[in-house]
């Protein structure tokens, strides 16, 4: 079934202890679709400027990712600038140049009204409800957002969020949101607003998946090396996204393998610099980690305590 | 087969965001042992001054824990007084007055000798050696330990990790320990450092099993009311430890199951202050909240992607 992401397409310059890059494909739209093309097809809605070394995202259009939906306008590209602390738990953004991103309103192709799998991006609610209304029937809609837009445009945000299936988020990002330090209460004031399910992404302690009768956890894949935290959301997003697209069902089981195809993505995107790792890998490495995944929790007990 | 704890035995002074306590029963042996005696009897080594109420101690006998081999000392008792930030992420240690336990040198009775589990609860490096020279062949030694003596007494230390089969740590300690902050080579640095396994606690994240060839990864259970998260880790290493001398085998599966009841037991003790909902807490709900454990990380697999 098609997958559809609407997000930014950037250049990040970024600063980490291991090294540093210099206008690197970026954004989340980009961690998105090479993420999750490694299982399916990627259709991408979004806007690059006058500069952007394009070339090297249609080098990518192989892997069956789809960018007739990006916009080319005048001007300068959105381009991020972050440094990592030592131990990458904390970032600074040390720069942010909105450019065409500033003025972009998302306008999707005829061919991509049709998605049944649809992202929304951390973008401004107000664009991400103007996608909304340009699709037409979703099986599902998953949407992620950050703290500038918690702060600035709640009640719109509010409004999308009673719009959309599944809110894809940060801990940072759900506690601020429902104004509750307590994860699982915070999952459940997302819930009372609208979505049937919450992801909370908790970075190198893993995700949470929280419906309103279960909670399913996935860890974070155990990395000795770890160099580039960026994108790893959106990677996340992608794997997750594109294993349901896929498979083509919401069932509470797949959600669950979603959760693990997630989890994976994310964990591959750290490990190098950027998109590179995502770039590089297969989807036979993908499978083999989604089962090493699978032995990190791997308990079985017998029907009474001896 | 025989568990034994050798730790502090405390009267703490707690206040957290939704109360406070005064010189309630508390220390690594007391938790230890109400938490472990739900699923099997503790012997404790320890030791209490003359001012320590000491029949409630005994009260809990009739659970399974044999208190013979605790020390009474002319003096005040050990005690703690600590204070927890709004979120119960962090927390200021306001007093800490040792009393007798200034001059403690454990003494086993020969009954306890031949303890066939026996876990180092966190004290001096020198005394938990000294404890180590007087059981006869154990089959599972664990320890615990903390910064003050990673920082003050780091050889002796070493020289216990030789000596013992699990270090049972939380995450700071392990990162201050190795001095590396990626968990995973913390882990790393510690087997090769005398331990065959490391336990290493995360709090509000769970706790990972670090294994020379495997990592095993049990959530925290999904608390939406968490009252006082004192003597958390030390119940978890009771139901880790008593689940063991239960079962008698340290396999590695079996290590596995020992990690969830120490999560479950774990999650039981920060629901109420102090040991009280370790007190009130039946076999049955421990072994109801190890089956929701199991649900948090169930996920099953196709043979091949379809």
């Amino acid at each position: 079934m098609s997958l559809l992401v609407v997000g930014s397409i950037a250049l990040d310059s970024i600063f980490t202890p291991f090294g540093q890059t210099a206008d690197a494909l970026g954004g989340s739209a980009v961690y998105f679709s090479v993420a999750g093309s490694l299982l399916h097809p990627v259709q991408v809605v979004g806007v690059v400027g006058s500069d952007y070394p394009f070339a090297e995202l249609e080098r990518l259009a192989k892997r069956g990712i789809d960018w007739s939906g990006v916009e080319h306008a005048e001007g300068e590209s959105f381009r991020w600038k972050g440094k990592y602390s030592y131990d990458l738990q904390s970032r600074e953004t040390l720069e942010t140049r909105l450019g065409v991103f500033a003025d972009f309103q998302p306008k999707l192709p005829d061919a991509f009204r049709s998605a049944e799998f649809l992202f929304l991006g951390n973008i401004d609610p107000e664009l991400q409800l103007g996608v909304l209304s340009q699709v037409k029937r979703p099986k599902l809609v998953v949407c992620d957002t950050m703290n500038y837009w918690i702060q600035g445009k709640k009640s719109v945000l509010l409004e999308l969020l009673s719009r959309v299936d599944v809110l894809l988020v940060n801990d940072g990002e759900a506690r601020e949101l429902s104004g509750d330090w307590n994860i699982h209460r915070a999952g459940r004031w997302i819930l009372a607003n609208g979505p049937t399910r919450v992801v909370i992404k908790q970075g190198e302690h893993g995700a949470l998946l929280i419906e309103p009768t279960r909670t399913f956890y996935v860890p974070a894949f155990p990395l000795e090396n770890v160099f580039d935290p960026t994108g790893a959301g959106d990677a996340f997003a992608g794997g997750f996204m594109a294993y349901l697209a896929r498979t083509g069902t919401v069932s509470e089981d797949n959600i669950r393998r979603a959760m693990v195809y997630g989890a994976a993505l994310g964990s591959f995107a750290v490990e190098q610099f950027g998109i590179r790792a995502l770039e590089s890998i297969t989807a036979d490495q993908v499978e083999t980690r989604v089962r090493a995944f699978q032995d990190l929790t791997h308990v079985t007990f017998a029907e009474a305590l001896p």
